[in-house]
């Protein structure tokens, strides 16, 4: 067993996140390689440091430069706004880390194109934050529409919608401002990316984006408040996407729908244990949608719990990425989804966001 | 107590349908005019005579024009397939009988105007078949809407999907040809009505639509599969629809989801005793969806049943159906759904088809 | 087609339902045999004679005598109160008429015993209103155990459940009063019914019933507002059951499981068109509870709709039964569950009252 | 900050999930005590290794003794079966150190009782492991009763269903003999736990258990594989609970419903991320049972994630765990539950088992 020295870059919500991710990654998937919390880097040095004691790491900076450099640490997690990715991924990618980014990879698809120009250059392992597709449900459901338990898919149903800014009163912060950190931004990467893992490539699309509340508290919003995409996949299916961070009552409505010529699968994150099948076999009588509880006998269950039905939550998604990305470094070779998977899902959005100024259909070959 | 001689025309799904609501309607709502089972039409002596036995009516014909002439017929029910309502319509109108109609109004927008037309010259009740928007459930979600519960709409999602036709094994029928009888023929006019009934009209739209499975035991399948559609409602609010009747799985998947700035609402057909409601009010601890049970405090639930939570069917929208047809005869005022609101769909499903073949935004008002 | 006079007993919640049901079940059901709606009894003649007019009866009398004499009366209905279950079933039975008594059967096990010995010596078709086991969901739920479709049942759990009496302000009425009328009197006696139409009879008990609200404006309440039991079935399954009339929130908690040793099912009536069936094959993976909506491929749905998944309701229940009864007449068979069921749920009643009073288990055959 | 030396009994199922959660306890909750893993012990030196190695203990031994003695080790977590809670127990609290033990306490009620004079003697902190009603959704179901939210309990029914042994050719295992490892002694004290956590002392009770499948590959089955139970809370409530590894289809049946005077509750850990409350208020048209999702609104739920309906796991529950136990060794205060609230959970058993056998109501307070 080799250990590996971790460096974060970000302390808020999905820093946390990492930080638990790599401290109970070894114990959970016995992994060969074991995190050494090394460093830790926040925009104060008083956040970097009350991080620091609290995740449990050695040495804290608010100079993510000098984490990026600093010899023991030798693979990164950015967890920081979006508008920071880029610079940061391409600086350890120079220095030969591993980069873990959190999603969008970058805050807009030339940032993305460059760093996976960089990642592809360095050679280093790199990956993207989608942590949604990892749960034991859903990767058992990219399994079943592989396998062809579902026949050919027809249609495909998916959303991500939250509403913590569906009180016009929430006051603005940096998600209000900037084309990245909306919703087609923040919150669609990772539909988008399910849609992609579940059914391929998307060919064509068109959207719109609203912002609905257009001041806050705090300042003007400038970016958008929910957004509507239909398109076309490679492989044939149509399909209805949506996006919102103001639909009210949805706390974590990452949701899709499949429907193919011989099952469909149904799924919402908001019961992410539960996941929905309808085969068209067996007597008419006793057919219907079964609502399969998540157990040892999925993807990436039993590592938390030896009980069917008993649960993962949105805490063990983080420990299965981190699992990813040791074994990429490990082995060396690339764990889905990469930096060049997170470019992707930046051109549907950018083919989107075009769509929605110009009001047509967008090739997204052609971003 | 007064009677009124009725005459249906078709025996099958929906003119049975009818038939059972017209035996029942006046003892379920009380109601001033009582149905006197006068007639009914079928495309064979045999099957109209089995239906006249079957049904209760007094007598029987093949010949739907020996209905409308009959002046013991005062009130018609249309149940045939689409491409007859507006010629038996017409005939009906002309001579100052009333007239409900099944959905779709018309085979085609032509139909549809003209059928209009012919409704306001003789100044007859005229009615629409929408049923599913008549569930207790779904009346008072338009209430909570037109009350303000739910602030402004921001989105709507509507869809109906079944999957009868999802096996490509299922035989050709008369539903398998001709535009008006395919999915957006069909199918999409329950939930446009829906759709505008809970938020008012759509000012535009862009749409897809596909035949799926082009050949079927019997026959070439020359009309739509499934169509998907994005749109604009003149208040405000985005949306997006879906129609099929190959959604493997689905039975009666009549089913809306509206976001609010105060609230929102979810509704599914395959549970159509119950309507989910949110309200962004109270402690955050204690929000969530409300899953509210029809009873007695909803609009037509208490005739059918004293308790709560008992439950309504589908055979008792057409009774509401019946009972609203009968008082838009003894009153003489116009009971929605009338031929102008049909007509309104009719004219959704122009511009989608025209959206869907050259694949650009579409405004209802050119229709 | 033969017509056949009906005379209704009580024009209130159920007297209602029965003539709904009477009015649609020939064009329903296509039965051979024709309600012809006869007369009606209520307790004062305005009652009466505002029941006939909104029911559509020829007649009616505020006096049962009356009715039960009337030679163009052939075949009754009793939907009074239950105290006088008996002796105008006992009248009719006398004067060679079909009886078709709301649940439960009589007042007390020494009324349903002579009720049914009544019914024996007549030789007259005779039925008990328990409404809820017709529901498709239900009679497949009946044939799946039948079936063997789950193994050998291990466990039973059923309720019935419903609110209307949680608030102690609701005044009290001649529900509150008389053991009869009390929760165990008047719902327990639905899930007893069910119970042994699924699992077969209940050897032994042991329960416990309670006034929880003894004061209400009007009154004082002199019988019990909800009770649990526990028993064992003679084929063996243990099982649980609870009834209540305060189980706050609970409309029409119709509700059971079933565990055997191959499968399970769950129902809700409140969600009644829904039966929950899991079997223990396949691979583990995708084992679940399936959700089947009821359709065409299950008993007695078709008549109402072609389509699955459109939803039978409350007064679709009381139409079945309509149908039975008229078969029952018609054939000279006697049709489930006749006065003999009723009497064994009074049976099982009687037992649980007495297991309530002493504290000890019963064997129901000592009752 | 301090570090503490943990030493943990048992690697399995438990013993794992114990080692992952004393990983992450620390930066989850920010807690003043880290720990740090010092040995774990298994029944080989070989699986004491492998753990070891595994979850990232600095030493490993097969012999309970040496791991108790330590000096090293501070604090010791049981995960070992339930015939070894006791003497590891004693030998512990006698050499001064904290115990946490897996439910249930003692392998029968003397045992427990001797467990509890041992931790009282000693004054160290103990702890007994009843993690479901830790969720963040039972917590807070705790919170709402003990505010009068749902008024005065009338009713409670709970289970703890499980179908680990519903297949009879499920091998026999330490699981299938001794009463403590019967159904009885290893799933009913999480839900007799949770059941007078929620609601109080337990009175008085009668039950029955059976084991249905007394023969399984490798062994006779000695203990029961089901009971259910019938009981009246020192409170006043009515009660019915039913505990099963043989509940086919079931997998995580923690469950519960509680009616109250004003409101309900209803909860399935098999969606442990949703608590249903029922308030009689507001106008009857709007009211239902409403689906909490947890979030940063309710108990321990925001250290895991900033997201509300983003959902917590089993996992989870077990660092809740860790952090109260840490809690009771930083603070030196008990912190519930303690060894003497899992002796409480025994007698109730213990009154289970005697009601069992001699057929009869027991009063707790007799054991
Ligand atoms: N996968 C998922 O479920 C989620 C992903 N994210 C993504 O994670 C990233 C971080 O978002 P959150 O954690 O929500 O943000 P946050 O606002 O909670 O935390 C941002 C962190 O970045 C640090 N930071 C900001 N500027 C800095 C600078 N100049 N130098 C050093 N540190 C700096 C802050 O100190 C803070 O610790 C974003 O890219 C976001 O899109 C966010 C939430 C959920
Ligand atoms: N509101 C709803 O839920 C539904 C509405 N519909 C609508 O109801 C109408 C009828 O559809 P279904 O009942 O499903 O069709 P169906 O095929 O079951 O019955 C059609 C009836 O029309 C009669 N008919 C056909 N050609 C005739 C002719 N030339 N002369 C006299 N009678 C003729 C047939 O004998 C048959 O009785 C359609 O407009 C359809 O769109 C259909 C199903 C559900
Ligand atoms: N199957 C089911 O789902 C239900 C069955 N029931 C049963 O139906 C029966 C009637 O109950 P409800 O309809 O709820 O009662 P209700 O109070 O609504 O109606 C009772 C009817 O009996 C009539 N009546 C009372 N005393 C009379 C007398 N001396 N002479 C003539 N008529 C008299 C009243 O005028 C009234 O029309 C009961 O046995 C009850 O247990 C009631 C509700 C539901
Ligand atoms: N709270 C919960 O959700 C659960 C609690 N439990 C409880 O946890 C305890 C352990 O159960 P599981 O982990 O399921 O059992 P298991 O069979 O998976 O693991 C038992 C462990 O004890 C060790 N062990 C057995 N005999 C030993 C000995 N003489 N000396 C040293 N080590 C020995 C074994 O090596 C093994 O690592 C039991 O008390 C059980 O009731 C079990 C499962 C779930």
């Amino acid at each position: 067993m080799a250990e590996i020295g971790i460096g974060i870059l970000g302390g808020g919500y999905m820093g946390k996140a990492h930080a638990v991710a790599m401290s109970a990654v070894g114990a959970v998937f016995n992994t060969k390689l074991r995190p050494r919390l090394e460093m830790i880097c926040a925009s104060t040095p008083q956040n970097a440091e009350r991080y620091r004691a609290a995740f449990g790491f050695a040495r804290a900076t608010d100079d993510w430069r000098i984490l990026v450099d600093d010899p023991a640490v030798e693979a990164i997690v950015i967890a920081t706004p979006q508008n920071m990715h880029r610079d940061i991924a391409e600086a350890a990618f120079a220095r030969g880390k591993a980069v873990f980014c959190e999603k969008p990879l970058g805050a807009s698809l030339a940032d993305s194109r460059a760093m996976v120009a960089a990642a592809e250059q360095s050679k280093q392992p790199n990956m993207v934050g989608f942590n949604y597709i990892r749960t034991p449900a859903s990767q058992y459901a990219r399994q079943l529409i592989a396998d062809g338990e579902i026949g050919d898919v027809t249609w495909f149903r998916g959303e991500h919608t939250e509403d913590f800014y569906a009180d016009p009163k929430t006051p603005a912060s940096w998600r209000t401002a900037g084309e990245a950190n909306g919703t087609m931004g923040d919150l669609a990467p990772h539909m988008i990316n399910g849609a992609m893992a579940l059914l391929g490539p998307i060919d064509r699309l068109i959207a719109e984006v609203e912002t609905v509340h257009d001041a806050r508290p705090g300042g003007a919003v400038t970016n958008d408040d929910h957004g509507q995409m239909m398109c076309r996949f490679a492989g044939g299916a149509m399909g209805q996407m949506y996006f919102s961070r103001i639909a009210t009552g949805r706390k974590m409505g990452y949701a899709y729908e499949i429907s193919g010529t011989r099952g469909s699968i149904r799924f919402d994150q908001e019961d992410q244990n539960a996941l929905w099948l309808y085969r068209m076999d067996g007597p008419e009588a006793s057919r219907g949608f079964t609502k399969i509880l998540t157990g040892p006998s999925h993807p990436d269950y039993e590592p938390f719990c030896q009980g069917p039905g008993h649960g993962t939550g949105y805490q063990d998604q983080i420990i299965i990425e981190a699992r990813d990305f040791l074994r990429a470094i490990e082995t060396g070779q690339d764990v889905w989804p990469t930096f060049h998977d997170g470019m992707e899902v930046n051109r549907v959005i950018a083919a989107a966001m075009a769509s929605s100024r110009d009001k047509s259909w967008k090739h997204v070959s052609e971003f």
